[in-house]
């Protein structure tokens, strides 16, 4: 036997060894109480506190072998645990205990005139695979907010947290042995090949849905590959446009806040579309506001009159999600070629209209094809916490399933429950 | 250039001429009344009633092909039109303008502590690919039924109905022409081959959701094939389980109205577990009951020792849909043997528990992970219509966006919409 096909062997037997314990255990999760599954939380908050020291011990050993690897500042940072984090972990643990428990509510409840009772009850996805980079805190975020909503896990860490990732589901599992809920409700793929990831695509026997955390590029290469169905949290090429009847400092408060508050992630502005007559007036006010803060502005003609700081837009700027303190920004006769533009080069992420002129705000909400449309505020906003859902899954960007910031719900699934004395067809 | 890739282009550039005109087509009916697509879809139904002449002619020329390629009578059947069938399609029309439009429906509002109002309402998914076999009725069904919640289509049915679909497309083009909804709506792929159906799989960029209607090859076909998301409509391996305390004549007579009464159909019976202790009392009755029907009985062991008609289950018959007169029958201890065995065999699609014990039907209707668990009633009732929605898109079997029967929201997806005054993060 060759040597890759028994790395390959070695991979999948690892992956349906631990994918079956977790579809096991997910037969016992769906009928586990609120109650046993907020104390195995609290289990699991306490633990990790208790085990900070063989965590981060673990934890530098990554950061160690990244460093070697030339692992940039950024991602080190990413990567990193440190007395604080672990704290905010086990903290929004004990956050997760107060949220209400969506399984086992009735969602709808009717009679038919031959006397079957329906019902529509939330029940558990069953098991989530979770995909994901060198984020450890995932692997704590992703193995709560799958317990709390009785899904058993099969996590997919990223090799440069393995240390970090090993020892995190090692202390989870310890603290379910003082839980109620089956230890095998969290499992870790060890192997973090690409083949492994590969087989996981495709494991739809155990897996009922893949969630893929991280960059486009992950992204893209699990919904180019599963046949589990994905919830995609894709990419956000988010657009702020400035309308004729716009206040000027609103416009130019959000447009900020949008783009610079936190240029990396996918509710950040990367595009500006201004209004003709409001650019007439106002635009010079804006553009010195992103000068000031270091903003690269690639703009159309009109734009680039305004200031010799703008630099010349190519066609993909317009389609470019910069992640940085870059921003493309355009001129426009309307509303409606606004519109043209956001549903032209959009990712249906958040777009947001400031403006005076109700009519235009509503064709705006009407015809913008995105999870989420603003009047006067930031695109920022679009995160669950925000929405005041007390956790989020992800955002999705897909139309399926959910839409948007993803709360507890997300991670359920519904059952009909059909009660009769007999009937037939 | 060789003929292949001639081909390959042809249909590359009909697919996404076509997905691109739908893609158009969306913006526009995502912004139509309801009362704009009730007139259209009236106008469809008289207009197929005034033009039946023509797609009766039509539909014999694939029925002629049909005959000559020696296509079984069965599948003759599903593919002809007659007066009948088209008054039945034309009455569907009429019957789905009763329906509520889910579009625009406010599904939740709420208030922020920032002053942000959030609310989320029902949009339309866009555009929908639909994937089906050889019944024409597909054709005027998927398209009513993406009109009505204001999507549009892309129909990609079978060669062998390729007349029939041209002519039914053509009669909906005319419909629209004397409505408010853009003709583009509904677009019909000519090119059979596939090739091009392999391209719509992956045609993220303008469709929304694929939806395959047909047999299990079929929709595995597009389930491991497809990046663009699925609304999967699976195969139904239904069980009857008859309890202990099961009433004798109710168990028989939903265990066979649920085998024999539409042999075909994805949510008839296709195993049946018996208590052992029901067994002993009652079980030469539900055999003679189902023989008397000619019901050929695959049963383990224990059922074969009643009675020699019954022939010995292989391991594959607990898996098998046999979508005829055939089951599989197997004796069980109790009430968790049944649910094991269920989950281990089962499609997840409706399964039944025939019992007085309310303690037993609690611990399946917990336990048992289907779309749709009954107790005392047949699973055939697994059905839009028999659940009262109206309409019914399909059965799915899959646990995201919607499971088991799909009414019309089920074609939908949700904006969230949030109006501020200045709010930034």
């Amino acid at each position: 036997m060759t040597e890759l096909l028994q790395e390959q062997q070695t991979s999948t037997s690892e992956l349906i060894q631990k994918a079956q314990l977790a579809k096991q255990a997910s037969a016992v999760l769906a009928k586990s109480t609120t109650k046993q599954k907020n104390n195995a939380l609290r289990s699991i908050s306490a633990q990790l506190l208790k085990e900070q020291a063989f965590i981060l011990e673990e934890n530098s050993k990554d950061i160690e072998v990244g460093r070697q690897n030339g692992m940039s500042e950024s991602l080190l940072d990413r990567l990193k645990l440190d007395g604080d984090r672990l704290t905010e972990m086990a903290d929004a643990l004990i956050q997760l205990t107060k949220l209400a428990d969506p399984v086992g509510e009735v969602l709808e409840k009717w009679e038919r005139p031959n006397g079957l009772t329906m019902s529509k009850i939330r029940v558990p996805l069953g098991v989530v695979g979770m995909i994901y980079e060198a984020r450890p805190n995932v692997t704590v975020d992703a193995s709560s907010l799958c317990l709390k909503t009785g899904n058993a896990v099969v996590l997919r860490g990223s090799s440069t947290a393995i240390h970090s990732n090993k020892a995190i589901v090692a202390v989870i599992h310890r603290a379910l042995e003082n839980s109620e809920l089956p230890i095998d409700s969290v499992q870790l793929m060890e192997d973090t090949s690409r083949e492994a990831a590969s087989h996981m695509f495709k494991l739809n026997k155990y897996l009922d849905v893949l969630i893929p955390r991280g960059g486009a590029k992950l992204i893209q290469t699990v919904v180019q590959n599963a046949t589990v169905p994905v919830l995609e949290t894709g990419a956000g090429n988010c657009h702020i446009y400035i309308d004729e009847t716009a206040t000027v400092q609103m416009a130019i408060d959000i447009a900020l806040n949008a783009k610079i508050q936190r240029p990396s992630v996918c509710n950040a502005c990367e595009s500006i579309l201004v209004h003709k007559d409001w650019a007439d007036k106002h635009l010079p006010l804006l553009l010195s506001a992103l000068l000031a803060q270091q903003v690269t502005i690639h703009g159309d003609e009109s734009v680039q009159k305004r200031s010799p700081d703008v630099i010349p837009a190519k066609e993909e700027d317009w389609g470019t999600e910069y992640l940085g303190l870059e921003v493309a920004m355009k001129i426009v006769a309307d509303v409606s070629e606004a519109i043209q533009h956001i549903n032209t080069y959009g990712t249906k992420h958040s777009e947001a209209i400031i403006s005076k002129n109700s009519e235009n705000v509503d064709q705006f909400f009407m015809e913008i094809d995105a999870s989420a449309v603003y009047h006067n505020a930031s695109t920022r906003f679009t995160d669950g916490f925000e929405f005041g859902f007390g956790a989020e899954i992800g955002i999705s960007t897909q139309k399926l399933h959910a839409r948007g910031p993803m709360g507890l719900p997300a991670l359920t699934s519904t059952k009909y429950i059909v009660r009769g004395n007999g009937q037939v067809k």
